[in-house]
């Protein structure tokens, strides 16, 4: 087989900073302990694994001329992310994202994200030079929370799959975010041009007639997806197409926080699937990924690299021979 | 003399919450211990104290629908201000303020206000209401943002002037401000509107031709305002009016948190004012709000009631009789 070139990874939506309560069951409404701000965002941190894997990739996104977006955009840089496609606005906000957590593992939020910088998203000169350079396109139904988003995204989809390239597709949608106007529709539209479609546990039912997991793949397959990866988290997850089914279990991990692990996963999965991996290779990828980002304190703090993960997958086979 | 029904005090302008980095020299661009969120905005606290010292008292103003303005609106409640003519906007974040200090006493800050619900402030059914009671309104230099709240002042003003009623007015600004478009017009027309006029230092020579302290004093009273008062921090205040000058030495305090003690300054004079103390009075009550904010951690933490203020007022003259 001849070498081929690597594929180049190209994501749109969100960068926020968050700021996490330290204690359980803390509240928003009087003063207590906080810690932040950290780089995040659905498909920042997304990206920022994959380039962290040695993926060629890019974000296209918006951020505002403070503190807060020179942190994002000097993290996605270090970590290898090509940037020259995130705009700064001046006299906008980067977003926020303030998380509590309740004593039942819950997560409640204050965001700042339609109205910051995330919201003014569009394609610049550097964006546009990113698309033509583009293997494949990967979109978070969290992104999808305003028209300017929901535009870039149609426009990347359509000028990387007019050239033959592929899409990925994680819903990652809370469901309050459901009940948007236009919000069910342009999931529907993402859903019907993905190739790979990357569902957390019950989102695999939210296009879907069937109840059951195997009657909802069948269904989605039908549609015209090539794969359906399903995450469980500490469940593990499966991948499913038109040849059959595959199941890898979770890594044994002592959760420290969970924010980040679903993204960490999806891009473990579709960087392995860019470059022609099996699905039990790139499942096995995508949860070691995932493990190393519940492991860590911050929604980038448990970003593998390579290397992170070779060393996880291999201290696994030596237990479980 | 007969007793006379106490004036109504109203202000408009922002609402947020502050987030405090607790290290001195702690950076924004990496995460970091943080506290909060206090509930914050110059005007905000300037209303809190004023209540808190008794005074009847409105705020016009927004916030989000979510923890951060229900923060606030139950402080101020808490503290006995009429939050009627506050209003809650749906899908737009209450205002953030997070400051940072440097080790030279220095802050610098990441906000977001005039895109926040404080920048789509308007007088509701409930503002009416409130300045139909009102007898004097206070404007804060920082809530001169946007043309939302510019409006809102104005009309507020003009309301309560036709009725005979009062102005006070503490430019209050940070020099960033006066560079934004029509700012330096709208801070001039609130001046050649107010009858007492708050500038903290430097501020006095904002509008005046002289650079002297007299001189400027002098410029101001010819303009029509009846009452100048200086604040200079930890080097106490100054009066002025047509009949001459009282200077009266601040209160001495361990300083903890500089932040809201020119507001609370500010309450503590205008309501001695508005009850027809004498300028002694009035800036010895002033000093005093001062000096107990500065000696408390957190924009409202320190704003006294009329209790403590006369306490810490009575245990100087034990020292210094």
């Amino acid at each position: 087989m001849e070498p081929t070139r690597p594929k180049t990874l190209v994501t749109a939506g969100e960068i926020v900073v968050e700021i996490m309560a330290t204690e359980v069951g803390q509240s928003f409404l009087e003063p207590g302990p906080l810690v932040g701000p950290f780089p995040s965002g659905a498909p920042a941190i997304f990206i920022d694994q994959a380039a962290r894997l040695g993926q060629p990739c890019g974000m296209i996104a918006a951020v505002g001329d403070d503190d807060f977006g020179t942190l994002n955009i000097e993290r996605l840089q270090a970590s290898g992310v090509d940037i020259s496609a995130i705009e700064r606005i001046p006299g906008v906000p980067t977003g926020t994202a303030f998380v509590r957590y309740a004593s039942d593992g819950s997560r409640a939020f204050v965001f700042n994200i339609p109205l910051s910088a995330s919201g003014h998203i569009r394609i610049t000169d550097g964006g546009r030079a990113l698309l033509e350079r583009a293997d494949h396109v990967h979109v978070m139904g969290s992104s999808l929370f305003s028209p300017a988003v929901v535009a870039v995204v149609r426009e990347a989809i359509g000028q990387v799959k007019a050239r033959g390239g592929t899409v990925s597709f994680d819903p990652n949608i809370r469901h309050e975010m459901l009940e948007r106007p236009g919000m069910r529709e342009a999931l529907r539209e993402i859903l019907s041009a993905c190739d790979l479609f990357l569902p957390s546990g019950p989102e695999l039912f939210l296009f879907t007639q069937a109840r059951d997991e195997a009657g909802a793949v069948a269904e989605l397959l039908r549609g015209g997806i090539r794969a359906v990866v399903v995450k469980r988290g500490a469940e593990g997850a499966s991948y499913h197409d038109h040849s059959g089914q595959v199941e890898v279990p979770a890594f044994p991990v002592r959760e420290v926080d969970p924010t980040g692990a679903g993204d960490c996963f999806g891009a473990g999965f579709v960087c392995a699937w860019l470059r022609g991996a099996s699905p039990r290779e790139a499942l096995t990828q995508a949860n070691a990924c995932g493990a190393l980002a519940v492991g860590a304190k911050g929604p980038m703090a448990g970003t593998g690299t390579a290397r992170d993960v070779h060393a996880l997958i291999a201290s696994q086979k030596e237990v479980r021979p």
